[in-house]
């Protein structure tokens, strides 16, 4: 029997959370198309294959520079069908909304999220809504399932990393972390970060037909870094990031430089990170800086031997001054409620 | 500019509820295939068609007899599809968790979700699992996205109603809502009422190539009486409905004349209502029958004309003796966090 409690770092996306999933859900949920390394999962009707992913959405605040609740919940969910290498085409949504909320600020949510959708090209196809008593939500959760269809190779995914590929990232991390924290208000610190909140989708299609795509994978809870250390255990290899080549929004630098935040841990909502054949990843960065969402992508790293085989995998960051450290995975989150 | 606040009447499945839908939601995400009027959404993707449909659920306590949030979960959207004249095959899971939940307590629900998926025939094949701080939850709050396909009829819907059709209930209506609302120990009451949570896709796929089958529906939330509103409102004709006929917990009975409570307004969660054309309807309850969750089945009322075509269509009640009311739908919910 499991004991203990559910803490907020079980959520942040990290290794609490993946042992939360591993240990409660995956034993009793099990079956062939569950597969928790994948952002969407493959399965077959009426003769044919879908991708289906979906995402749960308690961002607070719920409104926030560039963007809300609504737009961050169609972006969620049409970003993991994307670095799956798919195109989503319809969504559900489902609401849980506290007793008391403004009725005007849920028509703007519903307007934001409407509007993100047709942006997307997504149908939002059926719904469902509940309310529950006051002090038992926070304001409003949001959860959407996408469904959709495949536009890259289904070889697409961690396990065909290869030693040598190179890691490439979209833009600058942890925007929306740092948007959404300076709309807390819990610091006195003002600066004009903006969300990056965006569907990736042009991105990922940019790339669907390049040989050599192995992986993609939006960096959300737990940031970059988390992507990295879930490249480098799947793998079971190590992942070299070179910090000078990581795209950077200096006042997202200066922020976390205040608060003793690792810029890498923080959430991005319109970055995609991919891992490409090294040959080819100079045509990928032309790709994508032809794109506005793309236009400081980066290759920022590469996939490495252990330096001995009974070696556990790890996340090497070489900082710019020459020096090199261990990334961990986020472990105890600095910010609830990021997505 | 819509002004107000959302109370817990805009989560009890009747008119308010369909207002906050039609009046906030609708509007910003129409398109063709969103219809607020049907259980799932047929949708065409590879060039074949499928359908979905999404359910929250927030019940209040999250074990209760005969059931808990995790079962409730599968069988809400396998219930769904399955009215909808659909099987489901996958479905998504959404979970958001309280601060402070009890890990076991957690694993004993997926226990029961991944069981009861089992039973109903449906795959688990996406998740997505967060944490809110303690005082922003309800424990634990779950989201399934079903996809599935068509078995019934692509005509069966409330626009195939015709006059004279008959209205058949596949068992005594009520007996989730009474064994959540005993559960809750509220009230100083004790009766040994098991709700009626279960798959009713036995029950839907018996009747899916009978000729006349016109319409089904699961009477979730708003119970009976809201299945029974929708018929009148969608068609502009009149039900009425035999109270003699209807199948009866007597337990269920006794505890709504103590409570004042309307018996036709409990939800079920096991049960279908079906409107077929009169000559198959001793057809059909035969079909029924010879299932466990259809052997309480009956015919309940009929489809009629209005007596004058200026009239509001309505639900009329002719009563054991005799009399006759009209049942309004539910508008102030006596038992929020019911699914």
């Amino acid at each position: 029997m499991i004991r203990g409690q559910v803490t907020l770092a079980h959520g942040n996306g990290g290794r609490l959370t993946r042992r939360l999933i591993t240990e409660i859900f995956v034993p009793h949920l099990s079956n062939p198309a569950l597969d928790v390394d994948t952002d969407a999962a493959a399965v077959r009707i009426n003769g044919g294959e879908l991708l289906m992913t979906t995402d749960s959405f308690t961002v607070q605040p719920l409104e926030f520079p560039g963007g809300d609740i609504g737009s961050l919940a169609v972006h969620g969910t049409v970003n993991d069908m994307a670095v799956a290498g798919g195109v989503p085409l319809y969504i559900s949504l489902n609401v849980v909304i506290e007793e008391g909320f403004e009725l005007a600020r849920l028509e703007r949510i519903a307007a934001s999220l409407g509007n993100t959708a047709r942006a997307c090209g997504v149908a939002v196809v059926c719904g469902d809504t509940k309310v529950v008593p006051r002090g038992h939500g926070g304001g409003l959760y949001l959860s959407t399932t996408g469904v959709g269809y495949r536009v890259a190779s289904s070889e697409l995914g961690p396990q065909a990393i290869r030693e040598g590929d190179a890691i490439l990232i979209s833009g600058p991390p942890g925007e929306h972390g740092t948007a959404v924290l300076l709309a807390r208000e819990e610091f006195d610190l003002r600066a004009p970060v903006i969300s990056d909140s965006a569907s990736v989708l042009p991105l990922t299609q940019a790339l669907a037909d390049l040989p050599g795509l192995r992986f993609m994978r939006d960096p959300t809870r737990g940031g970059l870094a988390t992507v990295a250390a879930d490249i480098a255990r799947i793998t079971g290899r190590n992942v070299e990031l070179d910090q000078s080549q990581i795209p950077t929004n200096v006042q997202v630098e200066a922020i976390c430089d205040m608060l003793g935040f690792e810029m890498l841990h923080l959430a991005c909502e319109g970055r995609v990170m991919a891992v490409i054949e090294a040959e080819q990843s100079r045509r990928a960065l032309e790709l994508w800086r032809q794109f506005p969402g793309g236009a400081d992508a980066a290759i920022i790293g590469r996939v490495t031997a252990l330096d001995d085989p009974r070696d556990s995998p790890m996340v090497v960051l070489r900082t710019a001054v020459g020096g090199e450290r261990v990334l961990e995975e986020l472990e105890h989150d600095p910010l609830p409620r990021i997505c």
